[in-house]
């Protein structure tokens, strides 16, 4: 007998069919001997209902009345969930993130998880009862209620994992788990097993859209195994766990595709020590976050400098930019949004020389160029131009012997 | 400058539209330098679609649950009530039952506000802002949401006004106020003024749909004026409070129709001692409230009992009636399911008598016959046939010169 945090997503209590669903999965784990708290998000479509409600009043709502407002969606949710539970013959109880005191900072509509006090779970669970938590929402100390961002019910369930020591947190979504590659592209990439923490947080930061990197931050560092895996079948998905089976052997864990950014380049900037760094202040000032940066050296006495920023911040930052380079004599600025950029993960990479050099040889071979190169202990990410990049995740995705693995 | 308490009901803001106008008629209490709270209920048919959600799982839903389900439709109303101020350049804050600390027993669906905890409400007044307060809610003191059931914001309402030592509370709904008799029918029918709480009592018992009895008594036991006017213009309703003006002179404040009640009748009762008593304590053990009761002292040794009942108690009442009538010896159960009550209400019959016969007099002079009679100190009511019910209602509204008061 284990006890298990389980998350249902949006499209996995889309409707009330899907709700009897979910409710039939929960029982079978309750026969099972299982204790069980379940973290709901709200259905379907409901938070994009609440927010045209919003919209048809203020482009520019309080952050505050939103969170009291988009709240209400994993409310219904839970309660639903409960009243299933309890026609199957099963005992449940839902409670609202305020409830079960899941007490946050009053950063409105991305607010963080401060503490959360369990004892009513516990006293639920000992009474045997299934629980079942709203998702996504907390409470100050003041108790206002919060809503904690993207990803927020993941948070949740992982967070309630660890305060309540479960064995397992699984996150159940409408994908079979993390996958070597974008299946949607690479048709014969592989689902992953097993993956590591800092593997998965880096597939996440480059592009991979399974999990927020928050929550995988958490499990991190509580050491909590995290299960995502479909709620459509009865599959095993992906393990996020501390340390991957056969670690070592696997060099490249998954290869990642990010289309959202757009490279910005300065050209012709003096070669003056301090420059860059007045350059990235600036453009930090407008809470602009720059991704990569690159700048060559220079033989003369100007240089280039690149960087890339998500696309919905392009037009903010070249305006920013170009007020910076005719300040300090740089030339043009230019901006190119059709890149890609092409990333492998694996903590494998560690102790394998050569990664880096075989990933760039590899492009050279199909005649696709690099313009940016990044580097971190675990991952290599390279920017192309936009229309190879489906071209490149293959072969890249093939040559390392990914679906191997 | 006075506190005001504003409760607007499910038709006030049924939609976006509706809820801007009335954010516009709370900015213009506030520009007058009032405090002001403000109770709203769910947008029209929300709590509909979510009962549609629940009984698409089951019947018989939790009623945990169902309060749960149900208090999400306020939450979200209060939330974009505020949105709506904030647009017009006003401060204001929503806040849940359970935030303002509105503690009721634990009784799901129906439960009775225990005490409010009135701290954040003055806080917020204090800073100047206006304070929306989701009807019909609260919280147990082990933290699980209830309803209040029917009628339920208003009692909100009218309990926070007590607590606030408010200075008036006002009751918006879809009608301009009470009126002396239901307008649908007795077209001259006129609204009343005022109104005592003791008449408005009787008069919601008697079937005006305008408030809640529930509501009345608590304004009665702590003296509190309600204002209920429409929010769909801008004139002045009824005010319920202590002592109506002219009092004396005003013999019949209002007539009221109820066609909701089914009676049954036993026929051939033995005229023991207990008998009747015998009858009702097994009704009521069936959880079936009976209204009228009317038993013919008889010269022989049986006897005919009637009652009413609720029309959805109805078909309960006649099968146990049924067998208590074999078991004690008695006749027939007749049922007739087409009658209606027709009543007058009004403080000035205390100290005018005649009242009685003057209706009897009017009801016999248009044919109608009067199947039975019941009178409390403040109203008579009459048991006639339905197809009658309009006539009676005209008649005794024009005669008794309800509309010249």
């Amino acid at each position: 007998m284990s006890l298990i945090v389980q998350k249902y997503g949006g499209s996995s209590v889309a409707n009330i069919e899907r709700i009897k669903s979910v409710a039939k999965r929960v029982a079978g784990y309750r026969k099972k001997g299982h204790k069980l708290v379940v973290v709901v998000s709200a259905l379907g479509d409901t938070t994009d209902e609440l927010l045209d409600l919003v919209y048809s009043i203020t482009k520019e709502p309080s952050e505050r009345e939103l969170d009291m407002l988009l709240s209400t969606g994993e409310q219904v949710s839970v309660a639903l969930l409960a009243i299933a539970l309890h026609k199957l013959g099963f005992e449940a109880i839902s409670f609202t993130g305020a409830q079960v005191g899941i007490i946050t900072d009053a950063t409105h509509t991305k607010a963080r998880i401060l503490k959360i006090n369990a004892d009513r779970i516990n006293e639920e669970l000992r009474k045997g009862k299934i629980v079942i938590v709203a998702g996504f929402q907390g409470i100050t100390l003041n108790q206002d209620i919060t809503t904690l961002g993207r990803g927020g019910s993941d948070l949740t369930a992982v967070a309630l994992a660890q305060t309540l020591k479960a064995d397992l947190c699984e996150i159940y979504t409408d994908v079979e788990g993390v996958f070597a590659a974008d299946p949607r592209i690479v048709r014969k990439a592989k689902k992953i097993d097993q993956i590591s923490y800092d593997e998965m947080l880096e597939m996440a930061s480059l592009g991979a859209q399974v999990m927020q990197v928050r929550s995988v931050e958490m499990g991190k560092r509580f050491n909590i195994p995290i299960h995502v895996r479909s709620s459509f079948h009865k599959k095993e998905g992906t393990m996020i766990i501390k340390e991957a089976k056969s670690m070592e052997e696997v060099v490249v864990r998954g290869v990642t595709l990010n289309k959202n950014e757009t490279k910005i380049t300065i050209c012709d900037v003096p070669d003056r020590p301090g420059i860059a760094a007045k350059i990235f202040k600036k453009i930090a000032e407008t809470n602009v976050s720059v991704d990569m940066i690159v700048q060559n050296v220079s033989h003369t006495r100007i240089t280039d400098i690149s960087f890339t920023v998500v696309k919905s911040d392009a037009a903010k930052a070249v305006k920013i930019t170009r007020r910076i380079a005719s300040r300090i004599g740089a030339g043009e600025v230019i901006e190119d949004p059709d890149i890609a950029r092409i990333s492998i993960v694996g903590l494998g990479m560690k102790s394998h020389p050569g990664v880096a050099a075989k990933m760039f040889e590899i492009l050279a071979k199909i005649k696709i160029n690099i313009e940016m190169i990044s580097t971190s202990e675990i991952s290599i990410s390279c920017i192309i131009q936009k229309k190879f990049a489906e071209k490149a995740l293959k072969v890249i995705h093939d040559k390392f012997g990914v679906s191997k693995n």
